[in-house]
């Protein structure tokens, strides 16, 4: 006997977990679709040089790679990232520019598993490139705005997106003559909601050499004029001592913003700033108001150059990446309805006689799916309902139709415990009033 | 710079491959869970062990396997058979029995790539595991009678489902006094259709030891009543001796099948045996109509024991696996809509001054994304039509709406060039008219 365990940092997804995860996915594609995004998917594996690249990074120690059989080197994608910049690459002349494209799949590490941290999970990216313009960075923002809406049912109060640019940011740093160390300033600024503002001023008065300029630093990233962008540009303006390329763009950003209506779910927070030296312009993170301490569900950014190591054009771009596991973890803290019910069915249909009532079973079976009633059918005789309900409560089924040995239907809802008898013409009626 | 290449036998799905692909999973998925079927989903990579098992077989050679960095021996999963039996028995306790589950991911083998085989594809299986009765036989063939219908849009002329029952060859296999060769012979037969009758009655000949109980066997898995299901029955009894407890099965399912209406969707094939040791019941495989040469896109059958190497729980079930790159490959072949459009979007609005006219233009694509139409945004002013046309053509996009410097608003058709001027109020519906 073999024991059937899985993987540390592994794991299996059950129906509960996994249909809830399947139809946010779908609604999410179903948003990208309607912004005109177009799926890709990318080989699991690929070569280690190509994911790789200089390499030397973090990611080379957690990459799962091996020597297939044909001796080459190979690895499991640890991002969609990395396959994106090398699909446009390959793909340069078969894609339109700009491209805009989603890609929802798994992705591997072989990180020290922790709580809520997997060595298989997720990723869900949406970019478009080959543009560098305000129209293509509100694009990006208003297809964020349509995804939270859509998951919040219209209550922008659940959330708020954390705007800001990397080039402001870069601005101030030249004001203070410490631009040249800015890749450790910005690793270190991007620690703040973990180690703490006192932590990030001891480590910025080391990297910037004056605990003037680091004190200037924490309070640039701390000004936030209350719900008022343009008055918290103005003042980050001033402190960079005029109007610059940066700030001119966030304004016309916010101008599209709000002649597109939802300007209100955008905040200006220069706090924000990525760790990665990968973005160039607008930065952003998303928080949920209720439940700020699971950190940003959707994160993202400009950049210059996609796919600067395997092509010489210049593709510039803007994208965004969901924390699907980190945002299914919140909504069913939250309880809403989005993920909808997880149940396998919504019906089960049971005879005390199959033999007898089958015909008609399967025809109220067959209506009710027409009108997209998920119906299960029994495939026992039932001579005890206690195994009935029991399946219903593994699978989560909450209506069950009893044909019994005298030939009644009785329909009986597992919340309510609520029965009634029906006619053969009133069942399929009955079940969808039920269940609306 | 790094060669933007993918592994051999690996490859990117472009958006005009993964939108019609999407939309067929997306399809099937629905239906399965119209059935009650439930999703899961388990690692791509388990410990080689357990995906493995007894092993020895062809698939070893063909695994990806290696240590990882924990010195673990991990392997990618081959099938989606292995991981769903390690699934059974990993969480016993949690799950109904029957459970009916769907599975629909990529899979690996490290085979020589040739015409339509890759080392990374699809697999979509659904079960039925914990029952063995009439019932649940008939219900996993009225699932696939669903998907067929739905794929050919009623057209139910257009495939046929081949059925057969293992047990039946078996009793026949008993009756000549060669059961004890049956593995040998299943293989055998079950190349009919590569190898040509000549070369199977040969092999069949060595290995029955007699031409003459080859020759038995031949015309035993050529019994085909043209259409008439208890007739092909009653003569496959008649070769036998006597009714068997596989030809009442048989019988039974038959009238559960006309019972639902969906009969003549089966014909009684006895050359159907599936090759696979693994199968004890029925066994069935699906061909088009108009493609028989591209083989059977849709296969299965009942076995005794899902679970054996792992659990001493007896799990039997029945279960079907649908080839989808190859159903994709024929539904291309043959033109047919369920595959949509493969466009990135139904709508490209584009504008000669984007900053004068983007407040309409959102409006107008809010409205359109609310009803269901995809729409994109062209986000550069537009000067010459050529490099939209270009996008359209690339992405796809029938439609374009263009508005111009005068405040005109153009809707052209890029399929059939027409134009026209419309009114703001009218963009809407004139998009909607064009796109149903």
């Amino acid at each position: 006997m073999i024991d059937p365990v899985v993987l540390k940092g592994f794991r299996d997804s059950l129906p509960g977990q996994e249909i809830p995860k399947k139809r946010l996915i779908s609604k999410l594609e179903e948003i990208f679709s309607l912004y005109g995004f177009s799926p890709i998917d990318t080989p699991a594996l690929e070569y280690t040089s190509v994911l790789l690249g200089k390499g030397g990074g973090e990611t080379d120690k957690q990459i799962f790679h091996f020597q297939d059989n044909g001796g080459r080197e190979v690895a499991l994608r640890f991002d969609l990232t990395v396959p994106f910049a090398r699909f446009v690459a390959s793909h340069a002349g078969e894609i339109s520019r700009p491209f805009k494209r989603y890609h929802i799949s798994k992705v591997w590490r072989g990180e020290n598993p922790q709580k809520g941290r997997y060595r298989e999970f997720y990723q869900c990216d949406f970019d478009i490139v080959g543009v560098d313009n305000a129209y293509s960075d509100a694009e990006i923002l208003s297809t964020m705005a349509f995804c939270f809406d859509t998951i919040f049912q219209g209550d922008s109060s659940r959330y708020m997106f954390h705007l800001s640019h990397r080039g402001l940011f870069n601005e101030f740093l030249d004001s203070l003559c410490v631009r040249d160390r800015s890749v450790e300033i910005l690793r270190t600024v991007d620690k703040l909601r973990k180690i703490g503002r006192d932590e990030v001023a001891r480590l910025l008065s080391q990297e910037t050499g004056s605990a003037e300029k680091a004190e200037g630093i924490l309070s640039f990233i701390s000004v936030v004029e209350k719900e008022d962008f343009l008055a918290t540009l103005a003042r980050l303006e001033g402190l960079i001592g005029h109007e610059t390329a940066s700030s001119k763009r966030m304004k016309d950003i916010h101008t599209l913003l709000v002649q597109e209506g939802i300007a209100d779910r955008f905040m200006l927070d220069p706090s924000i700033t990525r760790g990665l030296d990968y973005y160039t312009g607008i930065v952003y993170e998303t928080f949920l108001t209720a439940l700020p301490s699971i950190g940003s569900v959707c994160s993202g950014g400009r950049y210059d150059n996609l796919a600067s190591l395997y092509t010489k054009e210049d593709l510039p771009g803007v994208g965004s990446s969901i924390g699907l596991d980190r945002l299914i973890a919140a909504l069913e803290d939250l309880g809403l309805p989005i993920l909808g019910s997880r149940g396998s069915a919504d019906l089960l249909i049971v005879s005390e006689d199959k033999a007898g009532s089958y015909e008609e079973d399967v025809k109220v079976a067959s209506t009710l799916r027409s009108r997209g009633v998920r119906c299960d059918i029994y495939p026992f005789d039932v001579k005890k309902m206690k195994a009935v309900y029991d399946y219903c409560d593994r699978n989560g089924i909450p209506l069950v139709l009893i044909h019994n040995w005298k030939g009644e239907r009785i329909l009986k809802d597992t919340r309510s415990k609520e029965s009634v008898v029906l006619e053969a013409s009133e069942v399929a009626g009955a079940v969808e009033d039920r269940l609306s």
